[in-house]
Parts: structure tokens; C-alpha cells; sequence
């Protein structure tokens, strides 16, 4: 299984009042690692683009396990656990500078005809490409 | 069941490169929507505050069934599912201005010793209040 | 002089670490104040890009007077200060529940054609619309 | 003059509507440049906490003179113009992976005392410090 991680120092703009990152902000950061997934295979959403086709999150799951600090540099890890024709599963999980997990996610990308705003499947080459690294 | 509603203009702060609601925002609606639910009923969380407890989504799950479009007024709407001395499950609805459902999702919050920063109960008398609305 | 104002809760969304509103979301009041003004004179965004034309910030000033605090409802007021055939010259207050000015804004809107990306002067009924509430 | 630079690939979340960032979130950027600024000099914003003083902007510009596109990794570079008892102004630009400038800005932070929040000098080491890097 493939996994790729990014860094990300918390800053105040990604904090809330309660001190911590505030909590729709890990989807922000499950986008930056699944952006950097997909560019670590030499592919990009402009990529899919080109094969007419819009990646979209059709599901999105969060568990909050613990608190991001301020200032802390945590590590955010991205990996696919299910390739469908029309559908790109991910799974997430947010570790602080402690090595402590403190968050769990996943998401379900739905593959969409730019043109048509339907479901359109994947090439078969991106499939195999992409399960490859299950 | 109680259920409230807000409503809400989609601006360009809200949108993203595909025209339409950035999947993080939606978070953010649920917790407007959440925190208008808990002032209908006379309560803040500032209220919370001052009983020494924090609320903190512990989980949140979002299915995404359309897209909502920048300039639209969509309705959020939250209620409550299940209370727990520690734990409060919300569930959400977001309905675009033809009154197609657009986004489903619910959130689990711990109640939380602001002290402690350990799960505390609730008093009974709130979660009788809470358990009066479902 | 025309000014327009709206209204908005201070959600945890919206604060940071410091317990009050992050200064970058300020912007976004000011676009949410500035959409509400158009819309009251009968015009939307959406109305411009029918004339082929994007309006676009191409400079912002902000002065921060005082904290927005956590669940404080504030007053969001915009104004039209100038009006010239490619820009649109807006200013900002906001005022906090106790009617304390707490920060101060300024934008200029650059008008830009869709299709040239280039500036693109305002039809003239347009220009003398927006001069009238000067 | 010491500048300091930062990378940042733009994402999605970054976007808006237009396809390009939106215009509050070149002060996030300023943000994140500005924190490493400090850090780049050993210092944190825990640091000027430890001493009883909160950073706090209480003034800034910004000119958008192109768009930053999404899946571009621009350069964000944050320098000290000014240095006061009580206040520090920066000056940022933003450059895009071609070299282009996109945007300026300037801010100003306020040295405010954590307890008293009022104005409050910073130690004279801590001037000296920064004035040594104009």
C-alpha cells in the first residue's frame, strides 16, 4: 500500500477559538495530501481535466482522536484503499509532532463528465494505474 | 422532532474553482445551523462554558448529492438524533433554493471538561432538554 | 449617501487562537455586505457577467479598531464611495452589538471583461445607477 | 534587507468562483510568510507570548495585480520595513511560478499586553533584533 504525507504547520487561519484547528479544516488538509498523492504518480486534477473528467467528493468521514496545537507541524498521509471505474476512495490520517494520531478519514471521489455532469468512468489505463497502488 | 433552519447566500468566499460550495464549507454550515439550533432553545454555548464544558465534534459524516451554486439562498436545516450524558448526535440537511436536497450529514459532539479536557456529563437537566426535542 | 447594511452571528468558524475574529475573514464580511448592496439596487454579480463584464478587487485597505467577539452579532455596512468606468470604489464598517466601530474597509473593484481579461468600461445606465446613491 | 520566502501550491480550497484565489486568502498567505519570517530569526509567536505580548494586525493593503491560478506554486516573501516599541510593519509580495508579481500587501502588528490588553513596548533586545534586519 502506497502512502504519501505532506507537512503542515498549523497557523492561526486554520485555528478556532478553542486553541485547535477548527474541525472542517481537515478536509482542507485531506485535499492537500490527496493532491500531493496524485502528483507523487506524475498525475494532477488538470490531468483528469484533460481526460474530461471533474473529480468530485460525493462522501466525506471524520474522527477527531485529539487536538492540533498551533504552531505544531503535523503530518498529513494519504493513500487509496478501493478503485471503482467511477469512484476513488481515500482514506487519511493526521499525526502531530508527537507521532500521535489525532485524526482518521475518508473520502469517496465520484468521476464526473465535465460535459455531461453525470458519472463517466475512468480510462482503463488509470485504473489499473491507480490500483496498482492499493 | 425539532428541527431548525437557517438560511444562508452562497458568496464567492464560499465557492471554489468548480463554481460551486467547497466540500470543507459544509462544516461550517452545519455549525451555524447547530449553534442557531441550541439558541432556539435558549441555550449558547457560552451556556455550555459555563457549566465547565466544552462541546467538540468528536465525528462528522457528509454525503454530497449536488452541487450548490454561488448566489443561490440554500436552507440548512439540524436536529438532534440521540443524546447521551456525554455525547450529542446532530444530524443536517441542505436544501438548495428549488428544494432539492444537496447535502446530508451528522456530527457527534463530546461533551468535554474544560478543566479536565476529559469526557464530563452533561447535567440531567440539560439532557433532559435535549432529549425533550427528539 | 446610500450605505447598506447586514447582519451576521460570529461563529467559531470565523475566530482564532486569540478568541475573535481572524482579520482575513473581514474580507469576507465586506464581500458579503457588498453582494447585499447590489442585490438591494436590483443588481447581482451574475447581473455583470451578463454585460460580459467581472468585477474584481484590485485593492483592499483594512483597519482593525477593535476585537469581533465569539457569538456577537455585528452590523456589516457598505457604501459606494466613487464610481468611475472601470472601477468601483466601496467602503466598509463594521460595528459590534454594543454599536462599537470595530474595523474599517475599503475596496476598489476593477471591472474586467469576461472574455479579454482586460478593463472593460461599465455601460453608462450602469455607471449612473451606482453614481446616484454617491 | 532580509527577506524571508515561502512555497505554497494553490489548492482548490484556495479558489473560488473565478477559477483563481480568492482575495481574503493572500492575508492567510501573509500569515503563514510572516510566522516563518519569525521563526527564520528563532523566534515564535510563543516566543512574544512568553513575554506577555500578543502580535496582533491592526492595519492592512493589498494590491491584486494578477491572479494566482490554481495548481501553481507561488512564492510567498515577507520583509520588516519598520520597527517601532509597539508596533512592526511588513511588507509582502507574491510571485507566481513564472516570476510574475501577483500581489502586495503591508500590514502592521500591534504589541499588545496579553493581561492588559493595551498597547505594550517589546523588550529592547527584541527591537534591536528585528531593526538589525531592515
Amino acid at each position: 500500500m502506497h502512502r504519501h504525507e505532506i507537512k503542515r504547520r498549523i497557523l492561526y487561519a486554520d485555528t478556532d477559538k478553542a486553541g485547535v484547528v477548527y474541525y472542517a479544516n481537515y478536509l482542507r488538509f485531506f485535499e492537500a495530501a490527496r493532491t500531493e498523492y496524485f502528483r507523487a504518480l506524475g498525475k494532477s486534477y488538470a490531468d483528469f481535466e484533460r481526460m474530461g473528467i471533474l473529480l468530485t467528493v460525493v462522501e466525506a468521514h471524520i474522527k477527531y482522536l485529539g487536538p492540533a496545537e498551533y504552531d505544531d507541524e503535523i503530518a498529513i498521509r494519504a493513500w487509496i484503499t478501493r478503485v471503482r471505474r467511477t469512484r476513488i476512495d481515500f482514506a487519511y490520517e493526521v499525526v502531530n509532532s508527537e507521532g500521535k494520531t489525532i485524526c482518521e478519514g475518508s473520502t469517496i471521489l465520484g468521476c464526473i463528465g465535465e460535459a455531461t455532469r453525470r458519472p463517466q468512468p475512468l480510462p482503463e489505463e488509470m485504473v489499473n494505474l491507480l490500483a496498482d497502488k492499493l
